[in-house]
């Protein structure tokens, strides 16, 4: 990981708000509108674009071009601008769209600044409820409607115990569905629907373990750095990096990782 | 359907707003920590009761008994209570205490004023956002974080430009199971995972159907009351009335409501 002092910590982290503040300004008029512009990406599925994403992801690439303008950048909407700093933002401006077109509060923001072994900050807004979950430099919080409090991950050991989400029951193909299962079966609860909110849970204490699949590099990024700086474990289902993406699985801490990761591994 | 004047109305209004205002106090304090005292009501299953439920139902029923003391009350915690005035309130003080011990801002206080031919009040309120959906003697209103604003339920009237919601994809028996499937075959989204919230948000004209089955009286009561106030239709899986729980399919409108019913009762 590249070394990065406490003058530039510190404005990432200044950066990192702007730039969550300036897409909660650009999402939330559109939210929970009925003229929403939705355009399909995918000709055999249904994954919407609003113009609340688009306006959100250029009113944080404002911010970078004011700011940091020798960073990359890599966002959902936009593609990927190459920097010079060893630095990208990795930009998911929202994060759940199903969620968003259908008003639930779960949705979000995704941020992260990475260099190339992954995240070194990572923020999960959730423009609605106007919480947010911010994680890196030794800052692990969560801000919201009833003040702010320390991000820190539970000390679950026995899968018996624990409490997993995934965001629908498919999963992702036929065989990742049936490795989901097999987890959720010695798990004490299994739920659904909170897309990347979820991951929020995970940093707060409130959820052990998360496993998804198909995801991309911006999907997660954030939640990463949110969750490492709360005490917890993401990797892949083999137990590498999981910066880039695919099959996540998100921990509370390294034992009740160790236990998932298992069971993952066998499937 | 009972008479109830104006005066009797606008009281009914107030006492329910601060029966939640009263339970949104009593359970906040308990949300997101991790000391909850959670006990198991059933030996087969997972059904948490807090402290945080059996407070808020107290304080409500407090409400109740300084305020409204002629009328009957039916509680989750408490059980029910017979009045003279004809009316009994219906009171879930969490739905969705799933939800709650995750941590997700998807469960609800529900409430709502009964006569014996359903609701004629009710209210969804989500106390961590802060957002309350009430509905009943004309008012069908939407308050919260970003102010108020009037409950209106969508027009959607074809089932592939539905979105479907249900707490869990099991749903209930295996045949319950197969029947919402169906309906999930035709719909254009479905989405799991909302508790209380998924009604509330038929009610903000987000979602267009909701299919549970297994319900209590309490778990759908207050949902009646706000949907029908704001345009939309629950009947249970028959077309007959849903507010004794069981088989529940709650619905936007007359038309989509129509289409999903051919299909569960084919089923």
């Amino acid at each position: 990981m590249m070394l990065i002092n406490d003058k530039t910590s510190a404005e990432l982290i200044s950066v990192a708000h702007e730039m969550a503040d300036a897409a909660r300004a650009a999402i939330l008029p559109f939210f929970r509108t009925t003229s929403l512009n939705t355009e399909n990406k995918l000709d055999d599925g249904f994954d919407p674009v609003t113009v609340a994403d688009r306006a959100a992801e250029e009113a944080m690439r404002e911010v970078l071009t004011k700011r940091r303008p020798q960073d990359g950048v890599l966002g959902e909407e936009f593609g990927a601008q190459e920097g010079t700093s060893g630095l990208t933002w990795v930009l998911d401006p929202i994060d759940g769209t199903r969620g968003f077109i259908s008003g639930t509060p779960t949705w979000g923001v995704l941020i992260a600044a990475s260099d190339e072994t992954g995240p070194v900050l990572g923020v999960v807004d959730q423009p609605y409820i106007g919480e947010r979950f911010f994680g890196g430099f030794g800052i692990a919080e969560r801000s919201g409607p009833h003040g702010a409090m320390p991000l820190k991950t539970k000390d679950t050991s026995e899968l018996f115990d624990a409490i997993l989400f995934t965001t629908f029951p498919e999963v992702g193909t036929p065989d990742e569905r049936a490795a989901f299962e097999r987890v959720s079966e010695n798990a004490q609860l299994t739920r659904y629907g909170m897309d990347c909110y979820a991951y929020a849970l995970v940093a707060a204490g409130q959820v052990d373990l998360v496993i998804e699949a198909g995801l991309n590099a911006y999907d997660i990024q954030g939640p990463i750095g949110v969750i490492q700086a709360a005490g917890g474990v993401v990797t892949d289902w083999e137990g590498n990096p999981a910066h880039e993406g695919g099959r996540v699985l998100a921990a509370a801490n390294a034992e009740i990782h160790a236990k998932a990761l298992e069971i993952l591994r066998k499937s």
